[in-house]
């Protein structure tokens, strides 16, 4: 199967299309749009210019794996202008990426959630419904992000604790941070590899998170430490 | 009217033109440029390769109002490839946009300022004469930037101090900083909503400002507290 | 001579080449890239979409210089999607530079490092081999980076002390900082002006480093404080 294209779909100029790659009904298609092997586009999704969906990071003189790992931008997502989403990477309904963003290989996005402009997502990450990952932000790999989290611009998580470039031992005991249900962080915070975000928790801005923050509870502060409870407030789906 | 192109415009390879555009003379485009509708660029501009100018943020399912807001590129502005401007915002002449930055709607900026690359620009907001906003800086929405006022890289400003993500506020009461003239803000500094800074004020590195800062003093640290006077120096125009 | 292409090359769609241009042979070029004057790419590399190489930045009115100064590629060196270089820069053997990242002028980067997505290297700069410079990270003019460093995403550095934006003493005395071998910087880190970090040192994430760090010590805080010895690990090359 070369490729299969739904009714109504509105295609961009300059659009290069691999294998395999399924494109539903009414998806809007902008210019020089790149589409590799295996991915598919659900009905009603909005694709921005000079964007590449199911991208391989491939070195000089490898070929990329036959595998056919698929790469999905579920229904009536939006994805903006200048931005890759890697090969395994699947974003759920109705979810949005901004602009000039990278989302790297087997990130899974729920539903209603957005990726801000000219933010990184490494990849292997886990990202719930309703989440908020706002602009300029950095997810390390091997993160798991709960429902309703919403995480300001300029945030920052790391993941290797030993910093263990080209040491023997790197890429081990690689590990992000979790957050539960309902967590806020605000503007230009900077979180340790491991810390666990209790439900409901609430990290104030510039803060520097070096252990894990029970639920319901604020902390601000470098390091950060618990100045007061959080209040329970309904969210809205 | 379709659009309107002055003598000597220098024209790019792939470039798309919305109704009622308008490019004066002497102007210079780079390749795949995307000229939405109403754009206006002022005589002697520059725009790089891969620019959007004009967008427009539709949903699915959704039509672009057909509201003629213009979009207005001043005289001898240059423009960075694969930066995004949104329809509603103006350029004043001489001003300077880096590479792969994002400027949201109606953001209303001066003469002979520049905004560095990667940066964000979150819309209606308001940027005066001879600023810079340096490079990967995030500034919101609902802010007022003063003239001559300097902003160093990796700066972020909150204006939501709800952080009401999903909650039934969203939205409401959201204020962004402001600055009075000759402000100087240095590397890595955090903002809290609604701080206003005062005239000729200076902000230590990787401060976090979590109240006004009078004019004519320095701040610093975390959160940033006064250190001393800042000397008055004549700007040069 | 208009422009040299070695054997088996592989090309891309709407490709832009300027004069003396050199490709060497087996190099993979992606999508709408544009190659200036006097670039030279070495065999093996792997050039991604919507890249510029050999960007030279010219204000309204004024011509680029005719000085044939060379923007150098090296050998099996990958350059991903939407990334500007600009004139004059060089990379070693191996290299690697992400996505939508702005490297300018007259930066020499050594083999077998890496520059990592959204990241700006502001040019006049030294990095040496087996650099990690990360993601988001912003490295001002006149740096000096040695061996084996590694930087994590969110950094940044400073260069002016003055903070001299339209005065009378703007560009004078710049100075960023400088690394010696084997220095790890962990994330969301400041640093000021002139900082020197001595052999091997390790900085903690979040520190603001406004003074020298010794070689072979730990550093972290706001601002940051030596709090221990960081030991000798030997690193892979």
């Amino acid at each position: 199967m070369k490729h299969q294209i739904g009714r109504n779909v509105k295609p961009g100029k300059n659009m290069e299309i691999g294998s395999n790659v399924i494109i539903e009904e009414d998806v809007v298609l902008g210019n020089n749009i790149s589409l590799k092997d295996n991915v598919v586009i659900r009905k009603g999704a909005i694709i921005g210019d000079n964007i590449i969906i199911g991208y391989i990071d491939i070195k000089p003189g490898q070929d990329a794996t036959a595998e056919p790992i698929v790469t999905e931008i579920g229904e009536n997502v939006r994805v903006r202008s200048g931005s890759v989403i890697y090969r395994g990477t699947r974003i759920g309904s109705n979810s949005m990426v901004g602009h000039n963003s990278v989302i790297r290989e087997n990130t899974i996005i729920g539903h209603d959630t957005y990726i801000g402009s000219l933010t990184a997502i490494e990849g292997d990450t886990n990202i719930g419904n309703y989440v908020g990952v706002h602009t300029q932000c950095h997810i390390t790999k091997f993160c798991n992000i709960g429902d309703y989290t919403f995480i300001a611009p300029l945030f920052v998580g790391a993941n290797d604790q030993a910093m263990s470039h080209r040491r023997r031992t790197h890429g081990q005991d690689l590990i992000g941070f979790t957050t539960e249900k309902y967590v806020r962080i605000a503007v230009g915070v900077t979180v340790l590899p491991d810390v666990h975000f209790g439900e409901g928790c609430i990290v104030g801005a510039g803060s520097v998170v070096t252990r894990d923050v029970p639920p319901y509870k604020v902390v601000m502060g470098v390091p950060a430490r618990v100045v007061r409870d959080a209040s329970r407030e309904e969210v809205v789906q």
